[in-house]
């Protein structure tokens, strides 16, 4: 089937026939209230797909690392992002850029969802999460222990 | 040197460091009132960019087709596009899928300026412009010849 040339904006942050799914309903206690809606995976045309998360507010992605990159831009809400020591506030259209192996979190602080775009390679490894030891040393700066939830 | 972690919005859909050029100046007749920003453009992990456009109230986006897809998101104003034989009305967030091959249009209708998100190929062929056969083809129907600016 040839894929739509228009997917409209149905609702607010939803899009016409794009499902909106729980992120990694599976692994309860690394996340908190985050949806997933691929917007493009273009197979043909791209090795990339183009995915929009929301963070309810109040809620974290995983604290994770991996091989690939990351490269989001927030269209909706507010929050903080901890790009390996770095905490970043972020606002509405501010861009993020995690490199590779780096650690990540992103936070929605504000009364509104956090909602990015993210844009990641369609073959991709699976993201690893921190041992004792990984939060030990990322504890060690006062930062970025108050920031990280695990 | 490192690309920046974070790169924040510094005034509405303006972004640090991040030049504002203009698209295609030296192709006076093909275009009308367009900004370019490329936002993301890492050789080393994605081959793909992330470039944001901007055409002024009233403007409109070169008439061409080429082998790269074009995958974009509207995320300022409103406006239309022609994507071969479809005209789309265009509302904020709204996504369009440019297969190869295949003509297609932006135009500001609003008062506000249209501003689209746009994920491309960073290697990719150069944009060819429609023959005055192409235009005849296209022009056949109605609602085509009335959208089309060259």
């Amino acid at each position: 089937m040839r894929p739509k040339t228009h997917i409209a904006q149905t609702d607010p942050f939803r899009w016409e026939d794009v499902p909106v799914l729980a992120y990694k309903e599976e692994k309860g206690t690394h996340f908190k209230s985050i949806t997933r809606q691929v917007l493009f995976d273009d197979a043909d045309h791209f090795d990339t797909q183009l995915r929009y998360f929301e963070i309810a507010p109040g809620g974290h992605s995983t604290l994770e690392r991996h091989d690939h990159a990351h490269s989001v831009m927030v269209i909706r809400g507010s929050g903080r992002a901890l790009v390996e020591r770095e905490v970043i506030d972020l606002a509405l259209h501010d861009l993020v850029r995690v490199p590779p192996q780096t650690w990540h979190q992103f936070q929605a602080t504000g009364a509104e969802p956090l909602g990015f775009l993210c844009i990641v390679r369609r073959e991709r490894d699976k993201p690893a999460l921190p041992t004792e030891k990984d939060l030990a040393s990322l504890r060690s700066d006062p930062a970025v222990a108050s920031f990280i939830r695990v």
